[in-house]
């Protein structure tokens, strides 16, 4: 009977897999997010979904399936991902202000504990330019903590979205087609 | 003191406006949609939007600020209503799979009961190639009830969507950062 297990703790990823109907329980990984250089944003989405993976998967039986995500942002050649504080919100948010930035997750799926099946998926995220007062009226909401870019797309920014070019649930943190669409190359039994 | 009223009994587009944290009230508006040729698409959801509007703010004092919103889908130069049962839901899934349709929304907001903003969005979606057996799972979901064109984007069939151009918001009924906008062009006190 296999088993199917998210490794991690956001609140969104796990609303996202509750949507579609897949049964699944949470173990989130400890692993600590390093933006090395030299690497491509999406080599390094993989890299690091594959490294949440790994440590959840290699404490459990043969018959779990793991799935790793990393999910960032990359603007001006730049990785951005949670702000520490509400001035590195606001200094985050500015720079989108007007502008077209990358959301890019990585997905890693491992089952047998080493087969992998990898993949990932980027959206162009349009802001339109941004008044003070709605920076500050943003910021004192405080969706912009624990997220990376400092918004979440689901909730109040909706306001200042243009246009999304891509999946909509890849910018909330699991894109779900992608994702979907690992599960049936790797014969998972869904649906 | 301004008062705001959503013109539509949809509990997805309730959860938008909730979204965004701006206070309103719900009446439905009673008004048939009727697809009328001879029109744009676009200028259609225009006129069907404010017909709702219309029925309901000839019925509230001049403080009430009415909004009515209508969405369709257009695909292979034909209108794409609500399926009437599972069978017209089926045909409708099996003309997007593999193909891209357009949804649009129409918005009416009145104010002063003859101060009239109205605008719309277009969003392109993508869906790929649906099996039988995908077809039929969803069917089996039963979220095709009640919605145009058999789909909601914001659960399972997200499985089977590639790819959006444009607006999320505009796929479940109500085009945040378009309303958003038409709120600030008239002055609206939000946020």
């Amino acid at each position: 009977m296999e088993q199917f297990v998210l490794a991690s703790a956001s609140p969104r990823r796990r609303e996202l897999l509750l949507q579609i109907g897949l049964p699944f329980s949470v173990i989130p990984s400890q692993v600590e997010e390093v933006f090395e250089n030299g690497k491509s944003p999406e080599e390094l989405s993989i890299l690091l979904a594959k490294k949440k993976a790994q440590a959840v998967v290699s404490t459990l039986p043969e018959n779990f399936w793991v799935l790793g995500v990393d999910t960032f942002i990359w603007h001006k050649d730049q990785f951005i991902g949670k702000p520490k504080d509400r001035e590195e919100a606001r200094r985050m948010l500015k720079a989108f202000s007007g502008s077209t930035h990358k959301v890019i997750s990585g997905l890693a799926l491992v089952h047998k504990r080493n087969r992998w099946i990898t993949d990932y998926s980027c959206t162009m995220v349009t802001f339109r330019d941004l008044t003070e007062k709605e920076l500050e009226w943003y910021l004192d909401t405080e969706e912009w903590a624990g997220v990376a870019g400092a918004y979440r797309i689901q909730e109040k920014a909706a306001c200042f979205i243009n246009q999304i070019d891509g999946s909509f649930s890849n910018v909330m943190g699991l894109p779900i087609h992608t994702f979907y669409d690992m599960l049936r190359r790797s014969n998972y039994p869904f649906p």
